[in-house]
């Protein structure tokens, strides 16, 4: 098992987000992915079509995680910023990429389409990146260092890591067990601190849920040592055995 | 029409948004409320359970912004740690809430529920905040200066926000416009970057949507002033109605 761990950030990028127009998909598909792959994403910030804010979010992120993330902003229109940005945060120029230019131009003229000003924004990206290619879309992401930048449609952002999540560095994946527990957090919020602290090599979550008239909750069980897993969850199982038949007895008094 | 502008950030808390476990509905519901009340939300982040991350983000926002919104961790089990990650983020201790005490408890006795160590967290907030009310919830969110600390569970959160939103300082609200547009990005860009230039008094997004085949495009035309949006979105028609016709020449060709 290897004991290597690699983290990520992730910036996405887009007014849409923040003015409420469009739900994000592509944070939780990352979330999954990653966690799957065995990188650990512990910080998201969803940013506005600003340069300044993209450079800021980029340049604090990448210093402190193994990789960065980013969607949206890299289509053919003039609130597509997102390559400008990047290249400010590393301090290089933004340039068409001769590679892009030619793949790109080859798909438009077997399609019959005109290959615009606008569709030629696509290829450009900070001196020196490399390309993010994917199925769906003609025009590639990239990344420049320990940064990728992917597109902001979920289906041309799934493919681009599709193709390059197997291409990362991954690290000991954290695996996780579910115990469906009916009392609320209220109930077992005691019990559930002190296995905690007995099972300091498992991250111990506690999630409510509320169905609009009582309260239930699903505890999560995380680490990267599965035994130690399920050592914490036959605790949990006993606490909540414990609570039942207190319950119990209650009642028949 | 006030020409105030008030801004946002928000803070999403809790290791289950990083991990896939959790799709979050908070981020979404709290960007639409914002924008129908005329408040700018301009940056979120989303971070796990741990104090020195929140800390940072509240810190980093709070300066930045009108308010701050957070989400999630004020829950009664040991991973609720917002409570003490604010107060340390206002150097203030962070104490059990006489009030909240004295209200919870009525609440607890009059439902035969035992006011359990695990309960009483909830009444914890940093010394001189003030209560949040909501209509589900017994325990209070609450505000200290410009940051509002409510509850992770959805239903819970929007109480809150609904109990919170009439009583914060609102500015201009940002109207919007939604133009349709049946060709891709590549082929209307151009010509939206020319609208976009000579409408300065809008902001004009542009939202590809891709159905596994096609590429289409969602105008968005926004600005606080509705005249402004109007000529805007006249010039994007009268451009989508020269796309056509020149397509239809092609075709007759």
């Amino acid at each position: 098992m290897s004991e290597k761990i690699v983290t990520a950030a992730m910036v996405a990028i887009g007014d849409e987000l923040l003015s409420g127009k469009t739900k994000d998909k592509n944070i939780a598909h990352l979330a999954d992915m990653l966690t799957t792959a065995g990188i650990e994403l512990k910080e998201v910030r969803i940013v506005g079509d600003e340069e300044a804010d993209i450079v800021a979010a980029v340049n604090a992120l990448r210093q402190r995680y193994t990789y960065v993330f980013t969607s949206g902003g890299i289509g053919p229109t003039h609130d597509d910023i997102t390559a400008e940005a990047i290249s400010a945060a590393f301090g290089v120029p933004c340039e068409y990429d001769d590679e892009a230019l030619k793949i790109m131009g080859a798909v438009y003229e077997a399609r019959e389409m005109e290959f615009t000003e606008a569709r030629k924004r696509m290829a450009r990206m900070p001196r020196g990146a490399a390309h993010i290619r994917n199925r769906v879309s003609v025009a590639p992401g990239f990344t420049i260092e320990n940064v990728h930048v992917m597109a902001g449609v979920p289906a041309i952002f799934q493919a681009m890591l599709d193709w390059l999540l197997p291409r990362l560095e991954t690290g000991a994946v954290i695996h996780s067990k579910i115990v469906d527990c009916p009392y609320g957090e209220g109930t077992i919020g005691e019990g559930l601190e002190e296995i905690q602290n007995d099972h300091s090599d498992t991250v111990i979550g506690s999630y409510p849920k509320f169905d609009g008239e009582t309260y239930s909750t699903q505890i999560v069980v995380r680490s990267r040592d599965t035994e130690a897993i399920d050592r914490a969850v036959l605790a949990i199982n006993a606490m909540l055995s414990e609570i039942k038949a207190a319950k119990a007895t209650k009642v028949q008094r």
